[in-house]
């Protein structure tokens, strides 16, 4: 029997992905190879890619001036790759501080140029999302992480602000509807919303190609990666593969408005549990609870072991928190059925009756 | 029915790695979740990555002082990180230019230090490897490229230099024992001999971790990369089981002195054929020539289209060669069996008759 796989990631992928995925090894597309063995060069291959790319545009609705890129490495290696391609040695990127990987992406970033913090909700444990910070004028972008995956926090607006706007959206994207145009770069690592681990998507307005002055790897050049297709050297033929099957998915199911509306159904369900039962309490403030990742404790410190081992003969995976957060943590992507929620919140309607009893 | 696969890469993996590939993305090890989406702080996944690395070192007998890493982005990203992370920019890396990947290789290392080609065959197409070439002995190591896939030409003795050694292995890795020892650095992009693209790996000295004092990204820093048992960031799980996948079945045959043996007989085979076929000839010098990618031409040009159409009914796939050097290229990695070589075979001997008839 499959678990319902509450994991942070890598994460649950639709059912079907796992199905074609497993055929594909086999055989793909009835062509007498396995897709690990087809060249990246192969029209079938150069054929998944492209399609990716129709569907990325498709469903985001990103506007002609944008490349699409696939990248190795994660998240962390566009912490990188950002200040490399954009920020010069006199220029200033602001951060909006809300956990750990915008703390990354802030400290990679002094390699290259001048960096701000200009808000942060540290000192209450990332919380909180701020909101209503001064942003400097002067300075070259603003870096935003839209989904914080530790501290389950989350915005859902695309703001315009005075200066471009880079986000990381490593564990929200294509989970709702989002206005490319209010940002001049967006970065995700695969392995939340889009596929497996092991491939990364940047889109990047053409404008932005080629900005950063500094001489440049070939591997580490946007510019050489947009001119090529993605194609400047071997790319993950396999990894880019689930993200086309995934993609597909999404389409099919109605695209990100559908999404948008099946994750709201989730985690209003899972929240709506945490504030009533009073044996749990979430670790977000209200407004700015994330609908990918719901983290809450036990309101009795000595429950929270208690429930980790109740909730194994329902087959729940994945929901023991984050180390620096504690208690639990479960990740409610876009491939995690209602019904493995439903699983949970029954779990826990169960706990609290058993320690009632 | 199954293609002769004779695609230089991504290429060829042994059929019970796509078999097991495929039952591990439906479910993984029963239990109940697919290789997909399980975590890479999981045991499941330690198990995979330690036992791979563990296979790693007793394959290629590797010292203790080595660190085994996995990173991302092929052994193009290592043109590039080798140099960030070992040469200092007053010091001088020598160079055997053996083709376009050592060009790259030396072209990248421009960026963080001096950089001298000490032996070339370019002059020639690259159709041998230059030998008694004088290394630089004030220089901070020498850079080899031990297969060169596009012109089929390889080295197969580990020999002692001055200087250290930093070797591309990318297409003939765990195709013949290595003397680990003679090398600092061993790098080599997974998709030929090793798993599924989107994995490379390096074997590097402990003394030089931390060698070049640049400050450094953490994503492209080797020590950073050691330190964390290559779990920094999320690594590409299912590109690292296809590698241990490889491993297990590479031992189970009889290691690497096996393997040896059975590129010997392939290569022999095919090679025979060409010497001894009136309509075909080799491309790289007899001395030189690679057991992993056999490159050949017609005697008369004319023939080479005639000969890739002669060949489709044979179900062979993936012996149009390189754009820049022509005709056919048979890549013979460890997974492809001789048959598929015993029917090239005999494709060239039914064309020579076709053409007698």
């Amino acid at each position: 029997m499959k678990k319902h796989n509450f994991g942070a990631g890598p994460s649950i992928l639709p059912q079907e992905v796992f199905e074609q995925s497993a055929q594909a090894c086999l055989e793909y597309n009835g062509i007498g190879l396995s897709i690990l063995e087809i060249s990246h060069r192969s029209k079938e291959f150069t054929d998944v890619l492209d399609e990716s790319i129709s569907l990325i545009k498709e469903l985001l609705n990103v506007p002609d001036d944008y490349s699409i890129l696939f990248l190795q490495g994660g998240a962390n290696m566009q912490f990188n790759m950002v200040p490399y391609n954009i920020l010069n040695e006199d220029e200033t990127a602001n951060f909006v501080e809300t956990g750990v990987w915008a703390t990354r992406a802030e400290a990679e970033s002094r390699l290259y140029g001048k960096t701000k913090i200009i808000a942060s909700s540290k000192e209450s444990n990332f919380n909180y999302i701020p909101k209503n910070f001064e942003v400097d004028e002067d300075a070259l972008y603003l870096h935003l992480t839209s989904n914080n995956t530790i501290y389950g926090t989350e915005f859902f607006e695309d703001k315009q602000y005075p200066i471009p706007v880079i986000c990381d959206m490593s564990s929200d994207i294509f989970s709702r509807p989002v206005d490319v145009s209010k940002y001049h770069i967006i970065y995700a690592g695969a392995q939340k919303n889009l596929g497996c681990a092991g491939i990364t998507l940047v889109i990047i307005k053409n404008e932005w190609l080629g900005r950063a002055k500094r001489p440049k790897s070939k591997m580490w050049d946007y510019e050489i990666f947009a001119k090529n297709n993605s194609l400047y050297n071997t790319p993950p033929v396999f990894a880019i593969y689930t993200c086309l099957l995934t993609l597909r998915w999404l389409k099919k199911l109605g695209g990100l408005a559908e999404m948008e509306k099946r994750n709201i159904a989730k985690s209003t369900l899972l929240y709506n549990e945490i504030d009533r039962n009073l044996l749990f309490k979430g670790h977000a403030v209200e407004e700015d609870r994330s609908r990918m990742n719901i983290n809450f404790i036990t309101t009795n410190p000595e429950d929270e072991v208690a429930f980790l081992e109740f909730v194994k003969p329902y087959n729940i995976h994945g929901i023991k928190g984050y180390r620096t957060v504690g208690g639990f943590r479960a990740s409610c992507y876009n491939a995690l059925p209602i019904e493995s929620v439903q699983v949970l919140v029954e779990a826990m309607q169960a706990f609290e009756k058993s320690k009632n009893a």
